[in-house]
């Protein structure tokens, strides 16, 4: 099959063996799969990633279910947002048909343990023509919703969990700093929440003008309007504030303590994978609350299927572009401009693009 | 009357005018009044926290009713750890006679708005013979508790305030990272609390017997035995976990971070004035909740003068010095070993030491 790797930090388009499902495990065949800023982040720092890793490791408690870890020298094909149409399923795997759509959280199980879906050099991800997906784990996509709304659900998953985690309630506010795929799934699920006002804020049009169609009462570039100032215009009535940190660069986490209230809360969504400098006189004097955050529950998995399923969210709108598998290393530089894309999908039946 | 102040960060013993009480004011004795670490981070740290203190000036919506803050160039007696004998309760104090011993939260309220007592140039703190304080916010001591156990309310009140923000319950264990004051403070609070195991870490020999002596279950220098190790050896069955950063200084937030488990909660209690650096990354990875915390309510302030009158808490033997005026500038610097001292009291009818 075709699929794009990664060896070394580096991206490269190959021929891999096709797949066989072991006991539990289906064959399926890819029909989108949406780049994440994850793996973008990950081909960049990575070796940050592999050392910090280590690192925790040594921390942790032995974890005997996890399968052993990736390693960058031997190829990896990335990719955990995908939909796909089951083609074969295994020994053991029952209530799925092949031709069925189906997605799925991101793991895999065998006998040396779980895989992650995507950050491995066992199973390969969603950057393919074919994946192994687990019986156990697979949601059929009703019918009628798009494989590439499907493949939404995950990403959509990481800003519904963010808003569950942040407690926020009808009543209350949210300013949103950053307005990629993260920040705009926090959008659409604060506003399927009932939240508001929503204040947003991202220095590129493109992605203000989707944080408007996301929900967003109020958006910002904050080079012209400090997201605070638009907050108090929006919120007269001063109701209490969630900050959320959804960009995941160096210095956004004090931005976001000291945009935040007294007794306020931020909650860190973005992924920032570098070493990070803050002052925590600006947290202390405040007395906030910092809740980190990191992907999602089953339960709102299956969830964000379900609005996105029920047109309850604008978020499919985030899909700016679609690519084949060979196009696919060039949409990871692409995705550099936050002008020209939000979301990129890989659709390995594409043509070559 | 006889005073340490500090002017452009520098200490001195000055003689200054003797005090009236305003409207609503008492006139009191200084009879104890303890050293704070905040203190010592004001007279080391100062230029930083100012030009902090107008950063986020520029940030948050105007506050008319505190009065203007301090400025280095003027002399401000510091101290806000003070037990304290009414002389003269001034015009509309009711309720309190000279010679009653009290404490207070250290605020006083004139024309101009409410003052930070021990950070103000207009109103000395607790580092001179004699303080104004408001009669509203004065505590009467019990008869029989000292001057000295009464004046370590406050420093208690921050641990009991931490430990009442961190939402811990019995059932449920803790570690402390720090053994000065502040750290010591927590212990006590927590063992009050009925919270167990606690686990507590200093360099310090001296500090460790204070913690064992405040109630911590096992006590470790982190260059021996890393205090993960030390939990999960005084906790088998693995109850949740916080952990209380009590440094405040930089790295430890990170180094907290890290020996939290998922899910778990980091309480900072120690106060970092400078800038810190960490890696999100291991927050993220966790789902971390960062609890920051400064100060208490006037009810905790008051559960801890009952604490401390009760004899429910070992708080009282963290004193490890007595000095006079004269001697507070010493006690300064005496307080950068954590082997001799841990709290030194301001003691202004004292010999000369």
């Amino acid at each position: 099959m075709r699929a794009m790797t990664m060896t070394n930090w580096t991206l490269a388009v190959e021929d891999l063996p096709d797949l066989r499902p072991g006991p539990g495990q289906m064959l399926t065949e890819v029909l989108a799969c949406g780049i994440c800023g994850s793996d973008l982040h990950m081909r960049l720092h990575g070796p940050t990633q592999m050392a910090l890793r280590t690192e925790l490791a040594a921390d942790a408690e032995p974890d005997p279910t996890r399968a052993a870890p990736f390693v960058p020298e031997r190829p990896m094909v990335m990719g955990h947002e995908f939909c796909c149409r089951v083609v074969e399923p295994g020994p053991g795997v029952s209530g799925l048909e092949p031709g069925d759509v189906v997605v799925s959280m991101p793991g895999i199980a065998d006998a040396a343990g779980v895989h992650p879906l995507g950050y491995s050099n066992v199973y390969p991800g969603g950057y393919g023509e074919q994946m192994l997906l687990l019986g156990a784990l697979a949601r059929r996509v009703p019918d009628g919703v798009s494989a590439e709304t499907a493949a939404l659900t995950e990403p959509l998953a990481v800003g519904v969990h963010a808003v569950a985690k942040s407690r926020i309630v009808p009543g209350e506010s949210a300013v949103v700093l950053g307005c990629g795929p993260v920040g705009l799934a926090v959008i659409a699920a604060l506003r399927r929440a009932g939240i508001g006002p929503i204040v947003a804020s991202d220095f590129s049009p493109t992605r203000r003008r989707l944080a408007e169609v996301m929900g967003a009462d109020t958006v910002v570039d904050p080079r012209e309007t400090p997201p605070v100032v638009a907050w108090r215009a929006a919120a007269p009535s001063r109701p209490e504030l969630v900050v959320f940190e959804a960009v995941g660069v160096p210095g956004l986490l004090e931005e976001a303590m000291r945009l935040a209230p007294r007794n306020g809360r931020v909650v860190v969504v973005g992924v920032c994978m570098e070493t990070d400098r803050l002052r925590p006189m600006i947290a202390i004097g405040k007395e906030l609350n910092v809740q980190f955050v990191l992907a999602y529950t089953a339960d709102e998995f299956d969830a964000s299927l379900r609005m996105l399923a029920a047109g309850e969210v604008a978020f499919p709108a985030i899909v700016t572009g679609r690519v084949g598998i060979d196009g696919a290393p060039g949409a990871f530089d692409a995705l550099a401009d936050p002008e020209a894309h939000a979301k990129i999908l890989v659709v390995p039946g594409r043509a070559l693009s």
